[in-house]
């Protein structure tokens, strides 16, 4: 039907459909209805195509659109604007805001104090790496970054994730100096590789860890990082340096005789606070600020309390020392060359990847609870930006951190001002009050941490992936037991391997199915789904669910064959009339390779054996091109494509359908 | 519109459908026109969708098709023929077709013998193994294998990569024994890997290969190898060891001095001698046999002429020296410990895949040209045991030839026993005239390489990837430029990424287009390709060409948002209605994850925002089964799910549709 294809001319066009329907020797089920040609769409420019791809891929979200029309001193600024939205949204802060988030600021930085202390342990740093990673990067992030609701700072997971990943390459006891500059290296590059994505648009990389992988591994690494703190909740020495679940039970078990009932008296106390303070703020929205102070409020007395019972000296472990003063420089101790430097971007890319995810997540989220846009790219750069500032002040991998990021959005956060004046009151902490917390109890700290990565793990999430898809259940399963069993590396692992599998799995088997027509109607649907729709004798009508690519071109051809083989039993079967035409519906076909369009050949020919004439319905302009310019079209001839299912169903059967209407 | 999914009664149907249409609000258009509602299939078996999806996974091919309804003995016979298909065929073997096979067995015998020769040199070993490899595997094959036309031995481009990747672990002149080891150490794993994915049906796993990729790929192996004969065709004996084009044209170049006359003369006039041959079976199908034992000719030619002039004291390279005798065992010899177990395995593994593919595509080849059925899983396996047993019998890495195989086809084949002449004439020439080619040229072979590997160099094919795929044509040259600028292994690697990077970006960029009405008709169509198509004003219809995943989830998202503004703007230009629906139309959409839903929730609250109802026109029965089971049909109401778009444009625009018809 497309022997004219680049004719736009629609007189002349519906002249040709008047004629071919009069001396058609199709018999015409209505008179009004006409057979519409397939199009072919005029041949593209390569140039512009080639661009068109480019811009689909990359520049998806379109980022030049307040550019356009603009002149070119605006231009600049908007350019401006793009690297500092602060610019952007500064010129509108208001008094008012401020309020908002001055009270956010100050809520997010009670929380992150004590988190902070914690998760440099998780990395295996000393306490102050934690409060330094909570002063630079937010400052950063406020000027560069788009979200107005994140929490910037050190996190549970990429700090476990890193601390595994550094001292498997060097001890953090033995080799202290070498271990943080191992650190800082990591920090460096993670940094590097987040402003690459960033700057070379590459965001959508971060997409190809499914939904379903991040709840498993976050619930994997929850368990795991808990697990860990029973070290200072029950105050064992000699705890083990394996993070999987099975070495973790041996050495609480196996190390009975070093529990420390006043250490465990005290963790327990404040965790049962913490947790009651957690579901006071849960059961009631206004009381949000309860759980977000808790340990603040838990630290300081516990600490008040060490420090008046003396409980250090009964075997309560203490945080002895932070240093006081803001952070010193750490430019000169990154790895530029020698064998740690592979290693620090080895660690860097995984961690970094690993944070820019945990990032999107929740710049994501509560853009779309607020309404407002991200551009995912440029808090890449952002986030980029600040990780590398962050390797030269002392800093480790920071990111967005999901239950400081709550309490900030309830706490009525309204811009990243927050992230200053959470950065303002870290940098107070570290210029003053860190000698206070000299007798703060290690057990306080892993209450506190125990408490903040319950939220990781996401029970009612796990059980909707299970409802809608069990494939995703596998994937969240398995990077589950990955962490938990074995590390968090090797659950990111098969977090990434079940997510790559998935796609795989999806680009080589395709969905086929048979379709039938509905009853009164001129649609053709699968049968599978509509039991009601009958199917049209000697016509046997698949659908392909898919584009025909080299790694279902294959499969596709067999599967088809395999549909016929089966109707043609059960024809003979059922003494009905041999299949003498098979409709292949192509509307999800939206695009077709060599390898796609070899396949086809063979199935043509295969069917000619059998005397079935192959018969195509509505290609879409990318495949009816390709199966023009391979010449398919004249194989198979131009007049068995048409437009819809029911067209060729006229072509093929005219008399059923006459009958059927 | 999906109110009681579990109905299969149709009267109940009918009437609901019947009260729909009478007391629906919206207008009817045609009094007989039903709006049928989206059926959701009644609930799947868990276990059944497991095995259901496994089955369309491992068994797309249906093997056990022929068992069902079988008694137990027979089903017995059926197995022992499934794994040896002689006994199947060999029972109708007839003396006619013993006389096709003959004839060609000896062909190819003749045409074998010298390429055996010559890509033992390749692969660094001496010339006997090349025989070697042509004995035992095609034995082994003839018994388990289902193609009739493959010719089994020893390929160039396989020689070639297990060369490289040999020479890069162990020394060929230094350690010749380990290497030898090496070598049948990774021709035992390649016969594992093959036969372990035929035996759990991963056969599919080389279908991730693209056409485009192996097109170009063998071409910069066939340059790479003309290229490595330039050493023997010219005489030169300081060669380079790197495969790459510059390093080759500076041993060429450089040494000018080493070039021998004798030796130019003889293998350029050879080289003639062969390209005429081929020329003439090319001219003529009916003297297909001239360029078929035109090699063996030149072999017996030349050495009669070296033996005549003793033109090797001028410095004419000879052979020299093959060993006599049967393939001596080589169980003891294969390494299955030590640190060249693992390296063993990995270099078998890539030659087994690459061997796998290369017979694959044979296989299909004449299968679809004789037409007849070929499972790839069960030649995977036929393949693998021959390399397994071949291992243990001084063979490397064996699989069918593309050059041997159209001979054989052209010469008449009928079954695998041609194979076994083949096989058989090898087993004298071992036994009673390898010492007849001590005076063989070592130019004369190069020549039949050149000769031989010309025919991988297929330009019709490039040119026809260009035309049907620019991007196809952008993997099929990276994988050609990778071979020549650098070794098989980058070219192969470069193949191997581009190939994954197509599926990703296939996946992760999916094709939307708007619809627009066909005039004179109900459908909807791309109103890129249809330029006749009408947009209904005041409505968005937009399609979505893939499954909705986590890898492209967001885009889809973004995408649909971004056609919206488009629309918005245009709308707003020409003082239009402004959008008050929008649809998407499903039908591409096969199959959606919890991350597609969430990013469909999240498209409905952007949505909400600008008071614009969200319409869904025919999801597939998977999608709209986990719309359900996530609620999803709750939020956006059942009744804004419809069976077609234009039942859901009637009622969203009852009066444009009334108007146009």
């Amino acid at each position: 039907m497309a022997s004219n294809p680049h004719s736009n001319n629609e007189q002349a066009e519906t002249k040709e459909m008047d004629i071919r329907s009069l001396s058609s020797s199709r018999r015409q089920v209505h008179s009004e209805s006409y057979l519409h040609k397939v199009a072919v769409p005029p041949k593209q420019n390569l140039f512009r195509e080639f661009t068109a791809t480019v811009k689909e891929t990359l520049f998806a979200d379109d980022p030049l659109r307040p550019f356009k029309h603009q002149p070119r001193s605006r231009k600049f600024i908007l350019g401006i604007q793009a690297i500092f939205p602060i610019f952007e949204w500064g010129r509108s802060y208001t008094w008012r805001k401020f309020r908002g988030d001055i009270i956010a600021g100050l809520t997010i930085a009670s929380l992150c104090i004590p988190q902070d202390i914690g998760y440099a342990k998780l990395a295996n740093l000393d306490p102050e790496y934690g409060l330094y990673s909570s002063f630079v990067p937010p400052l950063i992030y406020a000027f560069m970054g788009s979200s107005r609701d994140i929490a910037i700072g050190p996190v549970a997971v990429v700090s476990l994730l890193l601390g595994t990943m550094l001292s498997n390459e060097i001890d953090p006891k033995k080799n202290k100096a070498e271990y943080l500059r191992l650190a800082f290296t990591a920090t460096f590059f993670a940094g590097i590789i987040q402003a690459t994505l960033g700057v070379l648009r590459l965001g959508f990389l971060i997409d190809f860890l499914s939904h379903a992988a991040i709840v498993g591994f976050m619930a994997g690494a929850a368990v795991t990082i808990a697990l860990q703190q029973l070290k200072g909740l029950l105050g064992i020495k000699d705890f083990t340096k394996n993070p999987d679940i099975v070495s973790v039970m041996q050495s609480v078990w196996g190390n009975i005789d070093q529990w420390n009932w006043q250490t465990i008296v005290i963790g327990v106390c404040f965790l049962s606070f913490l947790l009651f303070a957690k579901y006071i703020g849960k059961k009631n929205k206004k009381f949000f600020w309860v759980p977000a102070i808790a340990p603040l409020i838990s630290v300081i007395i516990a600490t008040f309390f060490v420090f008046i019972t003396r409980a250090d000296k009964q075997g309560v472990a203490i945080v002895k020392h932070i240093k006081q003063g803001i952070n010193p420089s750490s430019v000169n101790q990154i790895y530029f060359s020698g064998e740690y430097l592979t290693k620090g971007i080895k660690i860097g890319v995984v961690a970094g990847m690993v944070a820019l995810t945990e990032a999107a997540a929740i710049g994501r989220t509560f853009a779309s609870m607020k309404e407002y846009q991200i551009d995912g790219n440029k808090e890449m750069m952002a986030i980029g930006a600040m990780n590398i500032v962050g390797s030269m002040t002392s800093c480790y991998v920071a990111t967005g951190s999901f239950s400081r990021s709550a309490v900030n959005f309830m706490a009525g956060c309204e811009t990243a001002v927050s992230n200053i004046v959470m950065s303002c009151v870290v940098f107070l902490t570290l210029e003053f009050i860190t000698p206070l917390f000299k007798y703060t109890p290690n057990t306080i700290l892993a209450a506190i941490i125990i408490n903040a990565v319950i939220g990781l793990f996401d029970v009612p999430a796990a059980i909707l992936i299970w409802k809608i898809d069990k494939f995703d259940f596998v994937a969240c399963l398995g990077a589950f037991l990955g962490v938990v069993f074995r590390s968090v590396e090797i659950g990111l692992l098969i977090a990434v391997i079940i997510s790559f599998a998935k796609i795989l799995l999806q680009v080589t088997r395709p969905r086929t199915a048979l379709l039938g027509k509905i009853p009164r109607s001129t649609v053709y649907r699968n049968i599978q789904q509509y039991p009601e729709a009958t199917r049209v004798p000697g016509v046997l009508i698949v659908r392909v669910d898919s584009s025909i690519y080299f790694s279902n071109a294959n499969y596709v051809r067999e599967r088809i064959l395999r549909w016929l083989m089966d109707e043609e039993e059960q024809v003979k079967a059922a003494c009905q009339p041999a299949i003498q035409f098979l409709i292949i519906e192509m509307s999800p076909v939206t695009d077709i390779d060599t390898s796609g369009i070899h396949a086809m050949e063979e199935l043509h020919k295969s069917l000619q054996k059998k005397n079935i004439r192959l018969v195509l319905a509505n290609p879409a302009p990318v495949v009816i091109e390709k199966l023009h310019s391979s010449k398919f079209t004249d194989i198979i001839g131009d007049d068995n494509i048409f437009l819809t299912v029911a067209d060729a169903v006229s072509s093929c059967s005219p008399k059923w359908v006459e009958e059927e209407v």
